[in-house]
């Protein structure tokens, strides 16, 4: 069974709260209420040997720092800040591999800011593996929250950083969560984002469901990672962690004028438009089904 | 390694926004700023097939619930209540056997009215393994937040509930968390509480040393669990899942009187006194260093 699948089920087991759950699961974060002015987020993602890097790598406090910027990215895509994290761990390891993991994880939460302010430690059944996971509280000003649900047919698909093999450029483990430029995205520029980590055609397929929109998407204009070998691969790979946004036609102009991160590019990936019985997502010049012609990206398989 | 060495090394690399972290890491929660009038809870709790439970039990749905119920526990220690909940999972299992373990523990989220509103599904490097984590935030009214090192010298120890045999006895797996106690005690009758998880005896090492304060024990009236064999196993035995928790002479009587759980027994097991230099905790009729004369408690290990 894909992820998506086991979702769709499982999902609906669990009621909210209507009274304090503003935005369901489904999304990057949780939006819950908190104060008058801004909501909560509230999100969780892990890092599991043998699965997310390789148990006999060497620079383990990547391991940490991924472990919080997996997260970070989340609250980047909804447009809000990170506050607090607690970490859990079920391993069976020595302390000084856990040191340097943690040494790493401690470091990355410093640079942003991030409270990581409590936990659980436990064994692990098997040897020889790690199972971290962590979660986070940010907040959002209530008039900048981004939704996957926000985009609307007319609006044009923006991408920041390029696409592809994210896996073997250790781009997975090195990558720089967008945050600063959610938060700049969200005040005005965008109400419909969301962050790029199961490969750009699955995310964007989930981004269309999400907003009962199609969209024709531009292949020739999606940026390669370097190394990417070919379009397949940046647009199935995973882990990514790029935004993806929708920006109305009228705030084009002002957005790539004051856009404020010379390092980071931006770029017009498609046109999303009234959601349609004959594809998704299609070539825009083609008029291909591009989820027919790929396997769309990355999912952990149940069972 | 024990657990609390591994803590005692790895907690000082996190820094924590003193501005907004009330508590530091160390108590059942982390209280963080929140409203004028409340204070946020946030904690984190594991369950792992082959540490807290036998990957081939039969009842699945006790899994999910454990691992909401352990998380609650530690949100009643504070004397909140809790609100939300985010759930990450582990696993090479069958969607059958995660089905079962979900709605367990929705069916348990919703007995307490905890919105389960996120969460990640990664799989696992080896077969027939799970690591369930979840994290929870409550809130509680600042006037009654109960931490670790509020115990006075001078204040009686007092206890819910029996201690030992919680695993043979399935104790672990059904326990009805504390909650409606833990708000209950939190208003007006104690300012010092956490939950007994690691074994009796640990557990209050922790809550005097949070306090800087030292205990005498009577032993002969801690209450035995059905099945529990000796005193060892009522002080050592983990995963009781009971309060603990400080109480002002002056207001005993109050609270003996107007206790409105009567299937939950309270019991006075001893008083704190000034902290020693001979014992932390000593028997209140034998005198015996009691952390001597038993190895303390159930501390997963490191390495």
């Amino acid at each position: 069974m894909r992820e998506d699948e086991f979702l769709k089920r499982v999902v609906p087991f669990f009621k909210q709260d209507k009274a304090r759950v503003v935005v369901d699961p489904g999304d990057d974060c949780a939006v819950l209420k908190y104060t008058s002015g801004k909501y909560m987020l509230f999100a969780a993602d892990q890092v599991v040997s043998g699965i997310h890097y390789e148990y006999d790598m060497k620079n383990l406090a990547l391991v940490g720092a991924k472990l919080l910027k997996r997260n970070i990215s989340d609250i980047a895509a909804m447009g809000g800040n990170p506050l607090f994290a607690v970490v859990t761990v079920s391993a069976s390891s020595s302390y000084e591999r856990l040191e340097k993991i943690f040494k790493g994880l401690a470091k990355e939460a410093k640079k942003w800011n991030v409270s990581v302010c409590g936990g659980d430690f436990s064994g692990a059944p098997r040897k020889n593996t790690e199972a971290f996971s962590l979660s986070i509280i940010g907040e959002v000003d209530k008039k900048n929250v981004c939704l996957r649900a926000n985009a609307r047919p007319g609006d044009l698909l923006y991408a920041t950083g390029a696409f592809g093999n994210s896996y073997f450029s250790g781009h997975h483990l090195k990558f720089v969560p967008r945050l600063d430029e959610g938060i700049f995205l969200a005040n005005g520029f965008t109400k419909a984002m969301m962050d790029v980590s199961d490969g750009l055609l699955l995310d964007l397929q989930r981004f269309c469901d999400a907003s009962n929109v199609s969209l024709k998407l531009d292949t020739g204009k999606v940026p390669w990672r370097k190394g990417t070998k070919d379009l397949k691969s940046a647009l199935t790979d995973g882990e990514d962690h790029e935004l993806i946004f929708a920006v109305k036609p009228s705030s084009e102009r002002k957005l790539l004028k004051s856009w404020p991160f010379p390092k980071v590019k931006l770029e017009m990936l498609g046109v999303f438009e009234k959601r349609n019985g004959k594809y998704i997502i299609s070539d825009l010049k083609s008029g291909t089904n591009l989820l027919k012609e790929y396997q769309p990206g990355y999912e952990h398989r149940i069972g």
